[in-house]
């Protein structure tokens, strides 16, 4: 798959947990830029590599910059991701419609854990990118924030089917046949109370067992259930 | 904002610090139901308290199983949260998918964080979800999983605009008078090499100005500007 792949900043992030576990969502889902500016214990950073499990492997190497202007000086256009609405005249946009508008030389900016980006930072950035989120509990983690953007980019590309039936349907012969066995039995059995009530009861028997989209091998093990019952000493 | 709430079970979850992220995700995004089967460290756990950051207060107090089956004794429909593909008859449903059809008595099942679902667990769900991600790369963090899952739900229910333009563009009678003292102290400066290029000039002029959608204190800014240059002594 071919994603659109931007640059990913932190601004001082403080916990290694966080950069580790940031880089792992960016590499779950092909993301391989990382930038990150005056990491507060300084880089390499032992936790970042445990939490990452081995994602910077699968990422460009990652760079560290003293500055937001040294580390967006190639990038063309910046998000502040940030999630408090600022008196700041900048358009203000959602993840998945921010990243409709995306290539090599867009930088999403991030701020420190507890503090966010200041406001002379985000003033650096062309517009706000505010995950929306409960209002009463409002701040997201630093990861899930770089989680969510790095998947809704993913999403863009990917072309997995919403939903995948992981069985082949069986031929309506074959399921013909075992229903047609089973009526059979079941008349034998004096299942049916009357003759005017048997085509309404054998209609919904019908769709009940059609609704479970059988296939092959399982209509073979009803047939084998109802073998096991009718031979039963 | 009113949000579906389904039920997210954790099954077997082995670090505190998951369980208090992903709970602080499920709050951020307005979900409630969180339980927990049979945690490797007890509950409570402070470890979790702790990253979850107050998640706890805005969620219905989470609930402790020993069973997937007891956990989910009331509810209807259960989704196996797992990234690998199964040799199991199940649909699978990507979340944006999934999400489209949940209520009240829909169960997410996720794994403990090493192993992912048993297949016994698995069977135990009517679909599987998957999470789609880069196939070199692929297993989530078990916080990921469920914030990812949360976001696809809240977005169903959220009404915030792609794009939100924080400031008011000033009225045309504002911009223009700004645009013609421009082009008269422009004028006065000799700045137009000749006539045969100055309706290109103002032109491009007009366009490069128009598009900073300047309000009216950004207009006003903007005269202050060209008046001091023209009085500097």
């Amino acid at each position: 798959m071919f994603f659109k792949k931007p640059v990913f900043i932190l601004v001082r992030p403080q916990m290694g947990e966080n950069i580790g576990t940031a880089a792992r969502a960016m590499a779950n889902f092909g993301q391989t830029k990382l930038r990150i500016v005056a990491p507060r214990d300084g880089w390499p950073n032992r936790a970042a590599e445990d939490t990452s499990t081995g994602a910077f492997d699968e990422m460009e190497p990652i760079k560290i910059f003293n500055t937001i202007q040294e580390a967006a000086a190639d990038l063309h256009y910046l998000y502040a991701v940030t999630a408090r609405p600022r008196g700041m005249a900048k358009d203000s946009f959602t993840p998945q419609e921010a990243v409709k508008n995306i290539n090599a030389t867009t930088g999403f900016v991030f701020g420190p854990e507890r503090t966010g980006l200041e406001n002379d930072e985000a003033a650096l950035c062309h517009s706000i990118l505010t995950i929306p989120s409960n209002p009463a509990f409002p701040v997201l983690n630093l990861a899930q924030s770089v989680s969510l953007i790095a998947w809704e980019i993913f999403k863009i590309s990917d072309q997995t089917p919403g939903r995948t039936e992981n069985r082949e349907t069986a031929p309506q012969e074959i399921f013909d046949a075992m229903f047609t066995r089973l009526q059979t039995e079941l008349e034998v059995s004096n299942y049916f109370k009357g003759e005017h009530l048997k085509p309404t009861m054998l209609r919904n028997i019908r769709t009940m067992f059609l609704r479970g989209q059988w296939n092959e091998q399982e209509i073979r093990t009803f047939q084998g259930i109802i073998s096991a019952f009718l031979t039963r000493k």
